[in-house]
């Protein structure tokens, strides 16, 4: 967070992110006028500094030109309306920047429709979530080089900043944009991408400590009096291995220093299993947003395989219950050709 | 099935298949002597002709030297103390068959123990299920030589024969036993060994049809006014693409004719799906025998890699909900990061 | 195969498929115009019977209206010319119809194009392979009723019959025509929407059984003396477990008779473990056509989990070692924080 | 790292990492006898001020009762003979430490076999690599409350103490062991099961970043003149998707600083990218250790689904191409049914 040069840019969507990032701007003596459907929402931030502008006409007026817009609303029909209606208001030499879960295949349409009417897109895959405000974000950037290099020092001041991590062993001198936090990628829709893939990876990353974990929960399953959490099988053949109470949050703990798999979500699995061990509140209905499914659709596409990242996507779908037809069809094989007869989970 | 000699055998286990292998055996004109922990299963058999024996002592009774009994009970500890019981009663030169779904590595301690007291022992996988005692059991044999020679006219009554198949391409000659339907795989273990293999490929099988059924099922989620049968992402990008509603009982029918995926399994799902093309009254509650789980075991100490066949088991798991707390540790770790709050199913 | 009445039909292309099917048409009494690339194909099925057509405007004059034109090249660009190069010589009320391996995707654009020229279009999803004249082929088609209803006895000539495979138990009266081994499964894209999961379930068998053989391939790893196949780890924990010499030629044949994962794929593979039960001539280098692909991304936007289906597709992609640079980044991280420096294959 | 008492230990092994751990306690004041089967490895601690012994019995003599004797040698073979050995030698009261990376069921025989002779058994699973000497080890330990007790001031030295993380959210007041990076997991065997358990989160975290820069690399695949890396499927459908050129040494280092995947395991692969982003030095022929094995294990044997731990564990059987047999029985089926012929990978 350096402010080279303050700089003017609208945001619209003022959610959690949006407001994450207008907040980072402000602090580092950036101006933002800000919309939102909710005048609450630009009241909100108004009082923090940010200029209110209560509908894309006032956004617009209230911007130099050549204006940056940053679109911060929900990926999908949402942001396809607010870049069109924005379309209609803003000049040639504009930017629109969409800084949301975008899929990076509409970058390419949005840049062709907007290149029309001298307007730039830059699309920027965002990381950081509801800590972004405080540790900066993660920004990887899609766009042509005159506009990116343009808006630099917004993405300066929102990025984390090289202290953010030790640097990288045999780097030294000027640090480049990516050690900052910030990467321009490559041309439209590049940004996009590199955050799709990023958001792969976070599910595979996601799933191996959540496997891990069920693993050191289950780890009684041979006590004496435990009972079974399975009867579909056999008793098992060595009990005895099984015979340990693992206090999870104080495993997360030592795994966070000096081991292997530290990282930025362990930290998180510890504040979680550190508030609850069983997690008795979550139901396990794990929602996938677009980019974990395009993860492995480019996977396909370019014929690489990634079993991991795909098979961490379908556990979510599995945590859904989208696979109940298929396990109906096991169940009816199974009566099949063995007379076997199902019993209800649990008995 | 065919009549070299009659021989005698002791059957021990009158279940679904204890009984089907007594009666195809009885049919051949085999003598054979059964015994079960209900007396009324032995009276039912016996009606049709097979001698009573209502203990182990009268069992060995009813059969000349050199004996062969066939074990036919639940795998683990109800097969261990049949064996242990049996080899009490038995005298040298007697053969014990295990024809369950035992563990193979549970055969070579039996044949180790019972050749102290000189009698044989031999493993038989057996598939064939509810239907074997009319289409023939597939079986695959392990025990020596002179042992598995000696039973041979039992494996071939037992067998479907070579007529239940048409000859593979580039065989003449005198068929191998292999192609009448039974196997001396090796020496003592390799009858299961190859039977846990075929259950694991089963549970392969069974999961490539049944996910893929589960597509067709789902093939109408872009049609308007069709509940979304799942909330936790986006509208799908393109819903023309998903409006179709297949008939999956009839699929199943035009697969079974000339078509690559023609199998017994699917010729199992046509019946299924006729009787019944939304298996409502399956809960889809998959269970799993030890026999899938070794041969993942088995694929990990050979290291060679088994990832469909391992995954196919890991959804019989996720069936039963084994991984709810992995779910808990993923919404946990959601909420930590992007302050995303659990749906419940269906919202 | 049962020729109702005898009908024309105009054949673009004469490969395996091609040339099968027109077989299969001639032997039941149906005119066949035959057209190809190479005249030499023309010619020969002209010496068959087949009315040798060596333009497509010749094709279109062999013909009486409605004409029906079956095309059979290559999915993606080929298909796509030929089309569009029908679409100019034929009239309104003929039909085309699509019995390649093209995207259902594809069949909803052709279908549009077409209409407007009142040219009907059918996609006929063919699966039988190289045996298919013999054995007759699977079909699964999508269409207007209309244009269906008028092919019908096309279908039925091609398609095996209900006597390749016994009834469905419960089912009896009239045959529907799926028991015949044809399915008009919906409209237009529906045909290869169905055999398109047709396939992506045949990867999954075929990986079941792949890695199925595997294991037994590899369960001598214990024997003493065996060159361990693996230098990468410690050696095995229990050598004993794993010193059986499998004749996987033998074991496919003893599943194929009575057994639950009779196929005919095994079938297949009996034949090719027969000939070479080390399979030497081939390289394990597998390729994959759209079909496998487009399955997994159909799972995907449906939003259902099919961990099996993608894993076989992936497993195919490593086969051709398009996992590389994955493994490189394995290798350069463990050296990173292990100092483990990588061994050659086999050292 | 703080010496509450310096205390005396044995050293048997003296490699990366029981050099490691040696350093890290002579820094903090302990005593250190050190042993290993290179004289030199000795002396070159001896250098550094840690007490030579050259034979066991020469450890022993350099230690006051009660001793402490940590192995830290490869697991297996050699960790049973320096643990047998150590028993003929140690005195009833003494404890044997293995830091290595056992079995956690090797761990319960020994402590078994030396709670005969009154020696006391700790399994210490350790994590760190080549850096733990520097930033101090992660120790997961196993065994009972007095001789863990008795040896805390190591294990407090040997971890990185409570500032090698941010404190997690909600905790305060004393920190927990686990917070200072090392944990009483529970009694013998808990301390490598819970390592085990960590490895196999590694294998899965490693495999997904590896896969994600593996679809980066990959996404140039569309880009005209690119040599296609697959010939084995049709040209692409959507090649304008895949025209990106990232450099993923600088997309590494973007991810490092804000965004959701960082982590320790992200800063070694920016390491290795930064000095070579085509890792054209890896034959990417990775390894595994038994952990990655007997994590997989221990999730079938408590019926858990861990999919994506164990499709990375096969990934890296697949990388030392352990799947030959597979593929070759693959590509015989394709041949079979469909007359496809291999071609080779490249062509």
């Amino acid at each position: 967070m350096t402010t080279d040069t303050p700089m003017q840019l609208g945001m619209i969507g003022l959610g959690r992110m949006g407001a994450g990032l207008t907040r980072r701007l402000l602090a580092d003596g950036h101006t933002v006028a800000v919309n939102d459907v909710s005048a609450d929402a630009v009241d909100a931030l108004a009082a923090e500094g940010a200029v209110p502008a209560y509908d894309f006409a006032g956004l617009v007026a209230a911007l130099d030109a050549p204006r940056a817009v940053w679109v911060m609303v929900p990926a999908g029909e949402v942001t396809e309306n607010v870049i069109a209606r924005l379309a209609d208001v803003l000049e040639p030499g504009d930017a629109i920047i969409d800084g949301g879960n975008s899929y990076y295949r509409d970058d390419l349409r949005h840049a062709s429709t907007l290149a029309e009417k001298g307007i730039s897109f830059v699309d920027v895959g965002t990381s950081g979530g509801v800590w972004g405000a405080a540790r900066g974000f993660s920004l990887m950037i899609g766009g042509d080089d005159a506009t990116v290099g343009r808006l630099t020092p917004l993405f300066r001041t929102l990025a984390p900043g090289i202290a953010a991590a030790d640097r990288t062993h045999g780097k030294d001198g000027e640090p480049l944009p990516g050690e900052e936090g910030w990467l321009h990628c490559g041309p439209v829709g590049a940004g996009h991408f590199v955050k799709m893939v990023h958001n792969g990876i976070e599910y595979g990353l996601m799933a191996a400590y959540a496997e891990g974990f069920n693993i050191l929960k289950a780890a009684n399953a041979g006590t004496p009096g435990t009972a079974a959490h399975d009867s579909q099988t056999a008793p098992m053949a060595n009990p005895e291995y099984y015979q340990y109470d693992f206090k999870v949050d104080e495993v997360a703990e030592v795994w966070r220093r000096g081991s292997v798999v530290g990282s930025w979500l362990l930290d998180l699995t510890a504040d979680a299993l550190h508030a609850s061990p069983d997690l008795a509140e979550f139901s396990g209905n794990v929602a996938d947003s677009g980019e974990g499914r395009w993860t492995s659709i480019a996977a396909i596409d370019e014929g690489v395989p990634t079993p991991v990242l795909t098979t961490a996507l379908y556990s979510r779908f599995a945590s859904r219950d989208l696979d109940a037809y298929a396990e109906k069809v096991l169940s009816a094989m199974r009566k099949g050709f063995g007379g076997h007869v199902e019993r209800p989970t649990g008995e």
